[in-house]
């Protein structure tokens, strides 16, 4: 049981977490610290936190577990403060998407004043975004990857884990690189894909959009997602995504070079292969 | 009212069809063509047709409306056969999702027997196929796109649109060409792209796959598609696919020139354009 349980940020995941730990009676007393005060007032109105602030000195007094819930940019740039406003013994982590930096700067501040930090990033995103869009149950089955790295405190590394599964999340742990090449590779590539995707189309003729079917839809949903943190993810995330564009432009230069009439069975020989590793997805 | 309708082809496609004309009692008689006993006698026992028969011209004696749902690769090269076997004054759709080739080989063909043909696209696919996945709702609210050429009964056209109509899908019709590359960018693309994806991650380390979330598995479920059927389609509508791949790639590079510290806030700026006309579709 948490006493008192900061969540910094309130946006989707942010307030998301907040509905979700109270649902659940996760914590004690709920407390936010955000700078939107709209946000504030209307978890403050719902009853959804029990104190909120935009001063993270107030926000983390006394508070034993914190959740940094900001755009993932932001979050790097406030572990410095946030290490000096943290109450002793306190447990943290965060939602960012890319975990590398983050992990690294915990880790050069755990140098000078040791605090439990752990990485986390739910994988419960939404091409949704702010708070009006959280739900309490948007971790009910999601898988949330908790990245410890070596000289990380495994007691830490069992309380964050345990509070996601408090959440109705499945943890799997990663260390913070093996994390960011994996996500690069299933989720920011995909979505940069997503958005040359769409772009494509515009540049073909907009009116090709009037024949865009169900697949059209499915394969570039992710394209809606908020531009501010995509675009934060990508440059956090440049190393690993690189890498992963280049995959997938070696692959489809692969496909590319099949689109024959004379290299036709190779063709489909490769895209029932790949047809075959899609299926056993799900 | 069809006196007797022939489908040829008893597929996805061709078995929703016969399934649909039937429940909606749109012909006297169905009479199934095709290669598949399993598929015909299937779909004979569930009375979704009422003759079945390999031979084309033993299906087509007498069909007034007739339609070419075998993969797109073979409507091309079964149209000869069939402007021997069809009965005078038939009407003649297909279903084939790329229509240029198909539209001229008809065209040729209608010089020395005219019989009334236009083509037609039901953007209403699946990743599965065969008879076992086909579905009277089907064409419930799809998109049939069907393209007269500058040649084309008139009355044809209406005949056929409103054979599609009277299945629940909503018509719009298009010149062959401006279909292809519409089709290409919208559904062509995307599909090569999808395949493309699910490569690349194996191509990374297949482990990967472990944290792909709801994301991940939307923009790659068309990977699941049939391979022979996208294979074909990929073939058939090569050119206009060359197109829309080279519009993707310039969409592509341009993001990835944006992707620097230095130029954030015009990357956040081209994604959020992009995500308003993502946002438009639905």
């Amino acid at each position: 049981m948490i006493r008192r349980l900061a969540v910094v940020g309130l946006g989707l995941l942010g307030g998301s977490l907040a509905k979700a730990a109270r649902q659940r009676g996760l914590a004690r007393e709920v407390v936010a610290v955000g700078r939107r005060m709209e946000a504030l007032t209307a978890a403050l109105r719902e009853r959804v936190v029990d104190r909120v602030t935009t001063d993270l000195d107030e926000g983390l007094a006394a508070a034993d577990f914190v959740i940094l819930a900001t755009p993932v940019a932001t979050i790097e740039a406030l572990l410095p403060k946030l290490w000096q406003a943290a109450a002793d013994g306190a447990t943290i982590t965060d939602v960012g998407s890319t975990k590398g930096a983050i992990v690294r700067s915990a880790e050069r501040l755990a140098a000078d004043r040791p605090l439990a930090f752990v990485g986390s990033h739910p994988m419960a995103g939404s091409e949704l975004s702010g708070y009006e869009a959280a739900r309490a149950d948007l971790f009910d089955e999601a898988l949330v990857i908790v990245t410890p790295a070596d000289r990380t405190d495994p007691v830490a590394v069992k309380r964050v884990s345990e509070f996601w599964e408090a959440l109705g999340a499945r943890v799997s742990t990663m260390d913070p690189d093996t994390h960011d090449r994996a996500v690069a590779a299933v989720s920011h590539l995909p979505h940069l894909v997503a958005y040359a995707l769409v772009e494509a189309v515009t540049r073909m003729d907009s009116s090709c959009f009037d024949v865009a079917a169900r697949g059209f839809k499915d394969a570039t949903r992710i394209a809606a997602s908020d531009a501010h943190v995509w675009r934060e993810i990508f440059l956090t995330n440049r190393a690993a995504l690189g890498e992963a564009l280049a995959a997938f432009k070696a692959s489809l230069a692969e496909l590319e070079r099949l689109m024959a009439p004379e290299s036709g069975a190779a063709l489909e020989q490769e895209l029932d292969r790949i047809r075959q590793i899609r299926s056993r997805l799900e």
